[in-house]
């Protein structure tokens, strides 16, 4: 949602100093307008540590967004190409479409060819706050991962501050101890970033170069409100591997690295897993808000089934809504493409969509003010047979016109009494009007005392 | 899964009949298979009415499956046509397609032409239970729904008990009392047999035929082993209906109608809502196993926000993993074109495999035996990149490899140890293969130990 006060932007601290000197900034006050809460309530939770607001003082085409347990929860769409598939008119194209569902923010996690181009053009057009994981671009740099020197990462991670990301994702909490740990797992490391560190540690024999060398980062972060992704280099891969040894180990590490955040005013959240199978969700989240002091938890689906490739939208937005509803503030989606090959456009529709519907329906069931008015008002329309309206309030008005329409593409059929699921003489919302009459107590009176028939509806 | 046990079945008295009388019926020994179970378990919570075999004694195709608490949690297809698109050749395709992709048990609902031979038709052909609304048929030899005699409702149901119909939902809950009740509500009754029932109701100033009739109906499904699918006519169709004083009314006459039919040996279980949100949805299941003594609960959906036309699959896949979690038995599907059309084949798929997600999702967590066997399996094949195994364990193997293959094509890539979504120098499953060494405590030690560069692994 574009608004006039993003012309007026923070342009020297993070918001986290600003909000623990007491100060309200212009990025808070659209957040609270967004969020229909008081200013001084978003500057509070910022103040906090439990609300973030990623915005890169150099990012000028961003309208600020909050995530945290006090706002709505929030969604993201990872995009990029790999170096398999790579296109830069595709992927912006899915950037465009992304914001337009909904997407709160963004990744590119381009790990193919002109990643530096891409991420500037992204940022151009980005009216979400972007993030990146700067390990995909280091790694391109070398011919192996042990040829990462921590200046390289440093020097990126600097690179991209200034160009204007919003928010980094670092595997600071991945140790050398934890391998062992890791090694043991049905599927050992599935995150990326993580993976190319271990190989790191292994060939080195040293510790991880993002932990050690965290201080320094967190100074480039501190001079650019760059907000701090916690990665989760040890996010289980399956369900086997859930809610290990290994997983919780990085966990407490993130907690800590959270508070040395904290301390140099950086704002914060957290990354989570993964494949967690449903009855182990819940615990999942209020493990990461007891070890991390509340800090926004970013969960990645989680996944509650392994045996469903090309529907792993569905099997993570069932994870993804369940975080939610226990404090997840920001949901990373998960396309049907996911294991298989990189997300088509289609593929990302179909991710976004699900994601905001996990969202959504966490909001409704936390009772965020105001959730349920567009259900409602949707059911309204609903009922009314009033069909474009019910389409525009869709979180997808185009496919859900299109799939009505593909039986009954008609404009007369746009306020018919009936769709093709049960044609005109079995819709039940048709025949359920006419007992409309006895939303009256007087006539549902004379109606239960037996007196006749009930009187007509109007 | 075809069995050869299946040649041999009950030829009089029902499930419910023989449990009582201490007998296991080849049917229990079945299920009992099915479920690696112990057969007298079976047995006993039939007998208990807390698990369901729908099997009609004339529905000589079935392959008997097992509904409740102690088993698997199973899925439902809606199929059939409808007055406005209507094909049988369509429909027995859709047939097809949900045992193919697994659905346990298929409703015809068709309300269109030729009603009466497509269920005959349906019925030669289908190895699963095959449920019915038998007041969709009644509906069509009249004029308007007041029309109906209590005589034509019952001999229809006879003639579908006859035709081999294993279980039929019936409305029989839904009293005149209870109008006044949904007239306040947003959107009213959206049970299409529930609304017939109401308008028959409204027009004679009579109690609910169904009900008045209930004990006639109890010997026709007596006598042919038909299982009763007590509806709720009165579900919510929105969530600002969720979960209110008509639902919950109708919900404790369904209780009495329990405790009634399995007096005279009729198996039952109790159909569920609808449009729930998240937070109450494990309440409606506790509240559903209370008032009906822990009768087999057989869910639709739940939805769990209205806002997303067009993907109501993934909305109450999320709402039936929960209530699958929370104890429900049978998962009515939801298509992506729910409130918008007739599902088309493509729609039936999408729907089938989200609720197969869910339901084995909720076995996971309910740690049925077994249950994540195959997710353990498809993940190990995953980790050693053997994709054709991993396409062979998925719920659709044809869309997971059709998924992979969109962007590699080539025989030489099921054996790749990466895919298009990383591509070979960022695939974390290959790089983390590089420290299984570390499984190995002594070597674990020696690497922590600091002595230089870890274990090649093998």
């Amino acid at each position: 949602m574009p608004n006039t006060k993003t012309q007026c932007r923070t342009s020297s601290g993070t918001q986290l100093k600003h909000a623990r000197l007491g100060e309200i900034t212009p990025e808070m006050e659209v957040v609270a307008e967004q969020e229909r809460l008081e200013p001084e309530l978003i500057r509070d939770e910022v103040a906090r540590g439990r609300l973030i607001i990623p915005a890169n003082l150099h990012h000028s085409a961003l309208v600020p967004t909050g995530i945290g347990t006090a706002v709505t929860c929030k969604i993201n769409a990872n995009i990029g190409n790999s170096s398999v598939t790579s296109c830069l008119d595709g992927e912006l194209e899915k950037l465009r479409l992304s914001i337009e569902l909904g997407a709160d923010t963004v990744m590119d996690l381009s790990t193919g060819a002109h990643i530096d181009s891409i991420r500037e053009e992204m940022l151009r057009r980005a009216s979400v706050p972007l993030g990146t994981v700067p390990i995909y671009q280091v790694i391109q740099e070398v011919a192996s991962a042990p040829e990462m020197t921590p200046q390289m990462l440093l020097e990126n991670i600097e690179h991209q501050a200034r160009q204007g990301v919003d928010y980094i994702t670092v595997h600071c909490g991945l140790l050398r101890s934890h391998l062992p740990l890791a090694a043991r797992r049905l599927t050992g490391i599935v995150s990326r970033g993580g993976s190319l560190l271990a190989e790191w540690m292994m060939a080195h024999g040293q510790e991880n170069p993002l932990y050690t060398h965290f201080d320094e980062m967190l100074e480039i972060c501190r001079e650019h409100d760059v907000t701090l992704s916690l990665g989760d280099g040890l996010r289980p891969g399956c369900l086997a591997d859930a809610s290990d040894e290994a997983q919780f180990a990085e966990l407490t590490v993130l907690g800590e690295l959270t508070r040395r955040a904290w301390a140099r005013d950086v704002q914060v959240m957290i990354e989570g897993p993964g494949h967690i199978p449903m009855h182990e969700v819940e615990m999942n989240v209020r493990r990461q808000q007891e070890e991390c002091d509340s800090a926004p938890f970013y969960v990645l689906g989680p996944i509650v089934t392994d045996i469903a490739p090309g529907y792993d939208h569905i099997t993570s937005a069932i994870g993804a809504a369940m975080a939610a509803q226990a404090g997840a503030a920001l949901l990373c989606y998960v396309t049907p493409k996911e294991h298989l090959g990189l997300p088509t456009l289609e593929d990302v529709r179909q991710g976004i969509i699900a994601y905001k519907i996990a969202a959504h329906a966490a909001d409704v069931a936390r009772g965020r003010p105001g959730a349920r008015e567009r259900d409602d008002e949707l059911s309204r329309a609903r009922y009314a047979f009033d069909w474009d309206k019910q389409f525009e309030l869709s979180l997808d008005p185009e496919r859900a016109r299109s799939m009505h329409d593909e039986t009954l593409p008609h404009e007369y059929f746009k306020s018919a009494e009936f769709c093709s699921m049960c044609g005109p003489p079995f819709c039940s919302m048709r025949v359920s009007q006419s007992i409309e009459g006895l939303a009256d107590p007087d006539a549902a009176e004379r109606f239960l005392n037996g007196n006749g028939v009930a009187p007509p509806s109007e």
